[in-house]
């Protein structure tokens, strides 16, 4: 038991995580094997899409499990909790 | 009283709406009288980024009122609210 | 004859520009009616990839004329040129 | 002698991605180590802007040398060369 949201899809997250550190890894063997830059853009687009999934993933876990918890729970930390979580999904969107 | 999370802010939202209306209607007169294609890009990316924002105040409100409501209200519907909101992320985070 | 790179789509780019006009308002009323978050959220995250698809057509044609030319030409103003559109690039991707 | 655009200024992107690819790491240990979702999305941000900043970097030295090459040396292949920078701005702006 994790106390936190993702903890059921851990492993499949890991996973995604080391897919994404191998990508990263291939971009910078491209730049140092002197590749097409347009070549190396795509795969860096791909890598921030996985990246970025990997964090909706997370965002939903989190909205279903410690922010429906808070706002279970009542009170201002509710509010705090969804104040948090929508300050994430700025940095998200903005990134 | 509106039934809705956004009902408190409802004159702002409109306000900022209608800005960004006038941002559009900006950027179109700027094509049709041959302006600078990097000064119209600016415009567009300033109106998107307005537009953005709404969303987020939108999203916000959303996460704190409907989500929050149905999550209180526990069941079925609390986890297919998360999921909506969730998909509404994803949207904003890809377009 | 315009001048700038986006002479030939002029009628095109207007028309989607008094689309996304049309959407904005559309999105403005949908708030003013206290709709459901959601379905104004998916409005907004439409009106957003039009604006940035508006975008991208001006971007290419301003690569394509504009940026060409001035590096067709040569000179100090060519690096300003690819400096100044990355400069936008860099403000789409960012928004 | 590279034959490509980035060869300045590889030492500095090979640092670059090697943070990233740190910074990668660094959140799947976050995931293993069953930390806040919140601090997690915000290493997420962080690693997906640095990306974005990367390929921005690439984008920018792309249209400088290869788009520049082949505007300079003129017919098709200039063209083609515009389409094909614009098209991973494409991508780079919707990921």
């Amino acid at each position: 038991m994790t106390g936190h949201g993702y903890g059921a899809d851990k492993t499949a997250l890991t996973r995604r995580m080391n897919r994404i550190e191998g990508q990263v890894r291939g971009i910078a063997k491209m730049i140092d094997d002197d590749r097409y830059c347009i070549d190396i853009l795509t795969q860096v687009s791909a890598a921030t899409k996985a990246l970025e999934s990997v964090a909706l993933t997370l965002l939903e876990d989190h909205l279903g499990h410690c922010v429906a918890g808070a706002v279970a729970a009542g009170g201002e930390n509710a509010d705090a909790k969804v104040k948090e979580a929508a300050d994430a999904v700025r940095r998200l969107v903005r990134s």
